[in-house]
């Protein structure tokens, strides 16, 4: 099996006139693929999978695939509430390229969902799927959240090879690392804790913010990988406030926003969402010349 | 258009082997055209929809139409995060029977599903069914909830007619009706306040507990309508604990455990959800016992 | 004892320039006096009883009382986590003309107060209060709620004579008074549901609301007596949104403002809250106005 | 002003028949004075600090001063609502050998406990204090959270020196020292992320678990100092269990009986908390073998 090691964005889904855009989504790969991203997220939670019909999902990891350089992993979101749509789903999605699925842990019925319906759950995928299986949790957009014991059971499945884990409880992420072996990836799911999940010996980072800072979340682990502490650490901190600004304020509008403020493609999201008003484009751009992403314009000296 | 009113069930859907049971749906449904329930939902919270692959949703659709007596209406659980799936599913549910739609609050993006966001989502929805939208409120399982200032715009829209709220909070329910004239209807989304809800002019409610006490909710709301406010308080005072038993307590397995325990066909739920355990249905009977539901079993005599 | 029955404003404490004003309390009371209230509360959660030191609580206690009209009962909020403190208090307030004694729920370790430790911390306080114990749920206060089978339990301690729950989940409520006989007192403790409280047989209201509108919180019980369901009913949906500005919205400074508004002393709050600002107190008065508590100022015809 | 660095245990308070007990508090504080501890914080949370009397508190301060030896720093948490009784009993545990204060943000009326509100509580606190002040944000316990900006703001009084984020969310306590100036000292508020906050550059830890494991704690502080961060990770690993077991899964209760295993004196907490029953005493001790920190007793082979 292909070692996992690094850092993946999940990419936006880029859309022109609310249809899915391959010319687009082209020429973010390229970009991307000139940087030392491992690989790439499709369908993950900043790719508006939930708005994206079937055949959609499928048209996108067939172009990712196609469009990323050789050398890049292809990570695929496809899990859902259903066992059996999972399987299929991720199934024709390994067919078209994707190397590993990321399963999102069922949700619908939250006080339910605990130790043995994910066991349950996440073992009968993974006995269906082809590729191996990556463990999705994200609370903020879940509801629900696995237990390190649970984890620690589910990583005895072959087919079980890692978690992303988006919160920003580093005990959390910790336990998930002491309670597997080494063969099992623990992934840090949200740049704000990129440091502190690498210095704890995660083995990388699927992070919203490396779509529009990839070479800085590649530095921080490769600095920590120098052993320069001290230079991760400034980084990071100076990460943070952009990565909050993409994920917690602004959401999927504002890491589109900041896309195109940074030489990608971003675009409209899909409605209901709406693209940000220009008030907090304004305070966007601000936040990325103050963390030293975009330099300041002649024009935005008045800010 | 139908007039809204009256006690309607959230089915459950009948599995055999994993697999849809039209038999056991019959036999349900026949057993329900027999009492004073307004009509039946498909594909709601209590339907196990999310794991229903869309051929299967489509198919519980037609088959209530069929097995539904005349006087009954159909009302259909077919919405998800994407508008465009929503409207489509909306409409062959239509095809097939459904009188109404009933969608949930998209709420994946959470901390984005505001005002706007709903306005947007509700309008687009509703624009597109050929038949009336009913929101669906259900914050313990969405994560969100919407603002009766909210619903007050979206009942503006001539297609959304109504909404079902499944929060026990009873100031919430009582401003979407203050906030909304005559012609919008205001559901009770659980049984547990019931009587409260209708005392309140709620037009009705949609209740789990209505899959196994369709005469007591009925009756609830019958007496309320005669004045006798005390017999129904009596009435909803025993309904309480088998509701929460049902529900928050043991969910849809609990509901399909005690649909078996009263000569319906509840059956096992699909995973990743269990059956109960023999201990929680020792408990989950001897509370429909208590609550004059079934009667004592002589071996029961021990408890 | 003493039968309780009605409404009561859980009153706020006049200060001015920091300090307690017996004359501006006084006068609050003279106008409450002549109301059809129950009672008054002192040291509730509006009267910023956690900002007072013990030598002003009692000395509002003492003077609430020689205040208060003959038949007007006193309830002093006296409880704190340490039992030893809240029974000494208690029975300080009680040598001072408290007819009860209000007892918040433990609160501090929230993880812990549990069904057993509410049985330990209320018996004890009950065993050793010279006057009857009111036990008080206010889980937006204090983070922890009470399950209808602790209270169950604690109504069987005869000095353990009611509830007030603050909570809109009504079901929640009419189990307080469903799992308890007649002879303990089941308190609405928001005016957004005293209707629903009412109607479920609650013998009254503790109630913020009810220090600015005071004869419409009693006019709503008054008419629930009558069987004018109807009329109870709009006049509550009237109070709403009021009730949500004085409470939820704008908190204790919303309630003072609003006093100020309509005739009595409101004055500012202790640091560290802050009174309303301006714009806030515009939005207020016009709640106030749509409400029909105040009339339309001249100078407000722009609003 | 003394520099800030180290690990300080928030200390037990030891009861015997339900009173204050010195000589039990000597016990334990000369086994600790011959630790690597910077330090005591007394009447923090772990030191049922709400279910003491003001006297009880006073006579806690001037004792641990008496029983430390000259080179550990007092820590009193002395933090209430109340400004004015705030700083009273500040002033005097200041005079009984308190070299600086631990104060709880306010948190009795949560919504309204924001940046305003925070700023003009501790700025008042401060201002009265004559000893520096710490803030304490521990979520858990008061359901309020203070800003990275909020301290930020605060950090520039010269009397506010420090904060305590008890929270495991490590991007949080980043923010805290990012924001801030290197004259302000940051502490880790739980062992569970005492290596990540630490190789974020926080000062030292205020940990419960430092009351049974100082070695390890102090420990884990000198090997990240020394470069030796496998050794410190690891360590950290195996701490987190008995963290979890002392803290979030029995609370003070089972941090006392950790004591009473471990060779200091636990006791029983006061009401309403009780003490652990026998099964989870026999969990915890199976906790503390598994950690290390006690060896498997001759009798307990059978575990």
């Amino acid at each position: 099996m292909k070692k996992l090691h690094g850092i993946f964005p999940p990419i936006t889904t880029p859309f022109e006139n609310d249809e899915l855009s391959l010319n687009r989504l082209k020429f973010n790969i390229e970009k991307w693929n000139r940087t030392g991203l491992a690989g790439y997220v499709v369908m993950g939670s900043n790719g508006e999978s939930v708005f994206l019909t079937r055949s959609e999902k499928l048209k996108l990891v067939e172009n990712t695939k196609k469009f990323a350089s050789n050398d890049k992993l292809i990570i695929a979101g496809t899990g859902s509430d259903s066992i059996k749509e999972t399987v299929s789903l991720s199934n024709e999605a390994a067919g078209l390229g994707a190397d590993f699925v990321l399963i999102l842990t069922p949700s619908f019925y939250k006080s339910q969902m605990k130790h043995e319906a994910f066991i349950k759950y996440f073992s009968s995928v993974a006995d269906g799927c082809k590729v191996p299986v990556i463990i999705y949790n994200v609370t903020k957009f879940t509801g629900v959240d696995i237990d390190p014991s649970t984890v620690a059971k589910l990583s005895e499945h072959k087919n079980i090879i890692g978690i992303k884990n988006s919160s920003e409880n580093i005990r959390q992420t910790i336990e998930f690392i002491s309670n597997t072996d080494e063969s099992f990836s623990v992934f840090v799911g949200t740049a704000s804790v990129l440091y502190s999940g690498l210095t704890a010996s995660a083995v990388g980072g699927i992070l919203a913010l490396a779509n529009i800072a990839p070479d800085q979340c590649v530095q921080i682990q490769k600095f920590i990988e120098e052993g320069k502490l001290k230079e991760a650490l400034e980084l990071q901190k100076k990460m943070i406030p952009v990565n909050t600004a993409v994920t917690a304020k602004y959401g999927v509008p504002g890491l589109k926003a900041a896309m195109d403020m940074l030489g990608y493609f971003g675009g409209e999201p899909r409605a209901p969402l709406s693209q940000l008003n220009d008030a907090d484009k304004k305070q966007l751009e601000q936040i990325l010349i103050n963390a030293g992403l975009m330099s300041r314009k002649v024009e935005s000296g008045k800010l």
